[in-house]
């Protein structure tokens, strides 16, 4: 099965039985509505890739953790686009879940999938309850405070930012989790694959910041760095874009280079390469010579 | 160590757990202040209250189990108040938290405290692991969708609401719970426990039905049951207040009657009856013959 099936399926199951029996209906639906179409689901694709690298002899476990890990992720979409947030009208290609139902339903949506991600881990088979549990303590870890996404929300109601802790959390920590929980799931320790993860949400961060670049200097001729207003240093503004192009290039060199020894570490390297080619920015030749 | 500072204290170690490291420090220091001072504990002392009338053989798994019941309680009441819902200025007779911090923070609190809830159960010893993941399946399934409290909550966006599920999840689904992670703590079976809890949840919705009428009579003269802006019966509307008296009376009896047979059988009951007494509207005398 493709991986994406693994998790598409195991995604539909959990939410199916989010709205099973006597629910409230349209609650019911915005949680099918806030996780499908699906993005990239980038996220559990590193966890399953890993975990596969790692033997993946559970693998009803691994596509558990899958799930609960991307329902997170669909969790954080939908806070950060409500209006007290990024005041999002649109995700996806569609409209924010509080734009298509309400914005109490935008809450309790986002309350109830980061439940629902908890709830996955917790039905996992008896004889998989001490990892399940384990998978459970690095989800929560890189989810909530102090570390997680929440904290990495949190650090924008800050006076002063401390960069690396924000980037680190807010971008980084759900691909931590991605490649500890994959290694979790196969009964791998954790701590050996967390560089590969926060290398990885580091990429992704470059590879943000190029893509913010180039769409300002493509669409609306602005200078890069300039498109900062909340004077936070970002990799182009630094770096500019050929020398940020390149530090992506080195990153993600590194990343392969942090994968552990493991029977799978050769394709755990070609899929690492595949998602670099995915988020690496094609660069107009206009934006490339104005630089 | 009385039921409250065993409650506290684990709760305490959560909420410190929450703010280490490197954390942005408003929405740290949100978490402190949406958990204390504590209202009564009713939850988490029916919780500890169970599992000690099974034994309590494992008491640091069931304070875990307290410290996240009561953390979930407290998520709850800072989302609830929240201005896309009850938009309430105060909270426990101090600002809430999106009036103290922000509405960002406030969204990012109650996000923070789900997860810590699970994430304190997560750590349990890994030999309670079985239990430890059995008390997370037990608080996700009162929580989330389709049965817990977010579905509750859910259920107020609807155009026709089923009422039996609405109170059952919105008001129930904590003190079922409660009961049932009171047993899993001690290793007992949670079903024999969930009609206690049901029970006990369906008297404090009568005990707030009647407060709601009695200080609406005391203090403003409005007649009995027509505070029902939104068209929902309540025990008071249905049953006048000596009718709703009668009602909790009954309820507690048969809450008293389903303690299932264990060695602290007695002592529970004891604390059932105590609950009930602090529950128990006081109804003034002009009150009581105005009906």
């Amino acid at each position: 099965m493709p991986l994406t099936d693994r998790i598409d399926s195991a995604l539909r199951d959990a939410i199916r039985r989010g709205q099973g029996g006597l629910a409230p209906r349209q609650l019911a639906s915005a949680l099918d509505y806030a996780t499908t179409p699906g993005g990239a689901r980038i996220r559990p694709t590193i966890l399953v890739s890993v975990a596969m690298a790692c033997g993946d002899d559970r693998p009803a476990l691994t596509d558990r953790a899958a799930a609960a890990l991307e329902l997170i992720h669909c969790a954080s979409l939908v806070h950060d686009d409500l209006p007290c947030f990024d005041d999002a009208d649109l995700r996806r290609g569609k409209p924010s879940v509080h734009r298509a139902y309400s914005e109490p339903l935008a809450v309790l949506t986002g309350d109830s999938l980061i439940v629902m991600a908890f709830d996955v881990l917790s039905r996992a088979d008896a004889d998989d309850a001490a990892r399940a549990l384990g998978l459970i303590r690095a989800l929560s870890d890189r989810t909530g405070m102090p570390n997680g996404i929440c904290a990495g929300q949190g650090w924008e109601s800050e006076p002063e930012i401390d960069l690396r802790a924000y980037h680190r959390s807010k971008t980084g920590a759900l691909f931590m989790a991605a490649t500890e929980m994959g290694a979790l799931s196969a009964g791998h320790a954790p701590e050996n694959w967390t560089d590969l993860g926060a290398l990885i949400g580091e990429a992704f961060q470059v590879a943000d910041d190029l893509r913010d670049a180039l769409l300002d200097e493509a669409s609306l001729g602005k200078p890069v760095g300039q498109d900062d207003l909340h004077g936070r240093p970002n990799a182009v503004a630094k770096l500019g874009v050929e020398g940020a192009m390149a530090r992506l290039g080195d990153i993600l060199a590194g990343a392969i280079a942090s994968i552990p020894s493991c029977p799978g570490e050769a394709a755990l390297a070609q899929m690492v390469r595949k998602q670099a080619q995915q988020i690496m920015p094609k660069v107009p030749t206009r934006a490339r010579s104005s630089v």
